[in-house]
């Protein structure tokens, strides 16, 4: 039987995840390729640590070389993660003829354009199934499984640690930092939570995706970030009132020749698929214009979600190899001289429907002054909740719009903000509503 | 540029959603494929029935052998349906050195494991997307994007027109002739709906999903196939009392080397993720050893979304032709030569939870007897709701059991279907709680 053998560079969790699947699955993968996936090496800096899943001793180095320059191997899997050193290890491994298998989005996100030119130069492939939505098969669905669509919009839940801690918010009413802390205790927020709670983990995802979905080149850049950690429990219960539960979503569009890209916290339908999606999971919701609405869910984090990802990879490359064919599909499912630098929309040219939650004065006339000035600015109002209580010395007025112009959502925040009987900032949120999920 | 064509069997609903995908996405496809997918000829028996596609008159024919003896089409799409004479076409496209993509469930639960035989002698491929959930890529997620994963569970929402039936029996408690007659002025029923109504096509779909996850031929003959004409909208009510909503579910497992298929009625969590799958949408919840839980969701019917599924399958086709390959990944997802006749689990030894509604005069010591025969049969019971109206001369009494075995079921509702004090016969349903898909 055909050996295909492997070097693995990080042997940390999604590292032990590849080992674990590798070991536990062999007879399967055996039966679906007609092949042996043969781990052959693994380079780690630290080789003390003990592991969930230990490798033989003859296999460890700490040396990259080892893996980079092993002429037997064949496909490297890259999971150290960050952009440096990881960014240069690929880039030899390309340039040493072998193929690789990552789970780096980050990396993916700012220099994907650059590493893919590299591996078509060389002949060589670059798979990153586990890079976006974990062990969801997402890249390939996009990539494959919806090829015969124009895909046109993509709303994922794209980071399973703000999920999570909106969740937690959403269901037991705690703060962001009580639910962070919990996230943190449970293993699923990281020390430093910085890039999921920020948004920027979904937004490398998101430029991933969307590039997949449109036909364009990565443009992480461009990606507009809001993350979850301003948002306040009030805003999650009061728009609630209106139906809508909160979400961080990450959405791109394509529509008009310009692209959208944005990720913030949004408003979805209560009863939607979608808002179902709770705790670590992660689901990216897709509409393609034959296959209608498409929604695929599952863990995108994770030791063995990933490590199933990254096998998955494995498998398919394994396959292409035997068949002399690596480039068997594009990496961004559009051939190479068909990417295009899709222009972006600005956040500011944005419509959507809004809520706001106005923090104003229990006077007469504030209601009046303040739907007058969404009025000049063309902002149509489609419901209102005032609550008697006063919540820090004011009364919060709660209003849903109809669909609005972005800049003229802040221009009219602006001046609202500026009248004296408005006593702090408002709040507002973005509410989309994706493809009706319900009877068609 | 490099040319495909394609001869078309079967100018209906699915067969005019693959000619406007062909034509509407032909640009996005040639960017994806690098080659052309032309249609080359179009075979139906009626060719004077005004179409929501038009053809142009030179491709069309009524004579099959006009698409299965053209040398020059490549790929012969079956899009007839039934068991003939699409079998016969399929082996002798097969025979005639042609490729094969079709849509039909039914000839491949039925004779799927001789029509792949046939195409692997003659080094030719199946494929058959469209043939499971429609525009979900489900076939291609089993197949190759959880291909590092032992699958050990499948529940399957497969047929859209009971799902319609069925939620709106729950959302505007409609009785199934009510709802059922709804779903055909709709046009979403057929006007035969047996073969949708009595899980039959569930069950088609089920045989061939699970053989692809499992490693199976095909054994469409030992599905266990319950269908909902029976369901009495007071169950539906009465279940969700318990917090559960009834779906016509399709379940494979695999466990102890024996696999478990049966389509039923079965009462799911209202929370889970697969209980927000409403109207004609399907859903497929999968468990992988590594992934865990993942479901894909989407329309698993109609012109556009099974056009989508068949246009995918296409541009696969092309490109392992372009690479040739037919045969690059197993029709049945394990290698020919791996495939096994896994044992079956009767029906009799399926361990699930239980709905019962018995129909019992309300005179002292009713329930004691009925407890008392279930304790008998080791059925234990989890909670009581007693109401106090009559319906037709009896009290309701609705039980939720704990874990237990079919065939103690069975005999246990024998006894107290016999008892003088039950008036007609109790009504039962399975519980199935699909790997939770609440907070990890």
């Amino acid at each position: 039987m055909r050996i295909v053998k492997i070097g693995l560079m990080g042997w940390g969790t999604v590292g032990c995840g590849v080992v674990r699947a590798l070991r536990e699955n062999a007879g399967v993968i055996r039966d679906r390729l007609g092949a042996e996936l043969e781990l052959a090496k693994v380079a780690d800096l630290d080789l003390e640590t003990e592991r969930p899943e230990p490798v033989a001793r003859e296999l460890l180095t700490r040396r990259a070389e080892d893996v980079l320059e092993d002429p037997d191997i064949d496909i490297v899997v890259e999971l150290i993660g960050g952009l440096e050193p990881a960014g240069s290890f690929i880039l030899k491994a390309l340039e040493n003829g072998k193929h690789v298998v990552t789970a780096n989005k980050a990396l993916l996100a700012h220099r994907g354009n650059e590493l893919f030119r590299k591996a078509l130069d060389q002949g060589r492939s670059i798979r990153f199934e586990a890079a976006v939505a974990g062990g969801i098969p997402l890249i390939k669905s996009l990539r494959e499984g919806l090829a015969g669509n124009r895909i046109d919009t993509l709303f994922g839940i794209l980071n399973g640690t703000a999920n999570y801690i909106l969740t937690r918010m959403t269901e037991a009413g705690l703060s962001f930092g009580e639910a962070l802390e919990e996230a943190q205790r449970k293993g699923i927020a990281e020390a430093d939570p910085s890039l999921d709670v920020e948004g920027v983990d979904a937004a490398h995802k998101l430029a991933i995706a969307s590039a997949l979905s449109f036909g364009s080149v990565i443009q992480f850049d461009k990606v507009h970030v809001e993350g979850i950690s301003g948002v306040d429990p009030l805003d999650i219960r009061l728009g609630r009132e209106f139906g809508y539960d909160l979400k961080l979503l990450a959405i791109a569009r394509h529509a008009d020749g310009r692209m959208e890209m944005r990720v913030h916290p949004t408003l979805i339908p209560a009863g939607h698929v979608l808002a179902s999606v709770k705790g670590a999971y992660n689901a990216v919701y897709i509409h393609g214009n034959e296959v209608g609405d498409v929604m695929l869910y599952g863990l995108g984090a994770g030791m063995s979600p990933t490590g199933s990802a990254v096998v998955a990879d494995l498998v398919d490359l394994a396959r292409d190899l035997a068949d002399g064919s690596p480039d068997h599909v594009p990496p961004l499912a559009f051939r190479p001289d068909r990417l295009r630098e899709i222009p972006i929309k600005p956040i500011a040219d944005v419509v959507t429907c809004y809520y706001f939650r106005f923090a104003a004065l229990d006077r007469p006339g504030v209601l009046s002054k303040i739907a007058g000035i969404l009025g000049e600015h063309h902002i149509s109002i489609a419901a209102v909740i005032q609550k008697g209580r006063e919540v820090e010395g004011a009364v919060p007025i709660v209003m849903q719009t109809h669909e609005a112009l972005e800049s003229n959502v802040r221009k009219a925040l602006g001046e609202i903000d500026r009248l004296d009987v408005v006593v702090s900032p408002t709040r507002y949120l973005r509410i989309e509503v994706p493809h009706s999920g319900s009877l068609p």
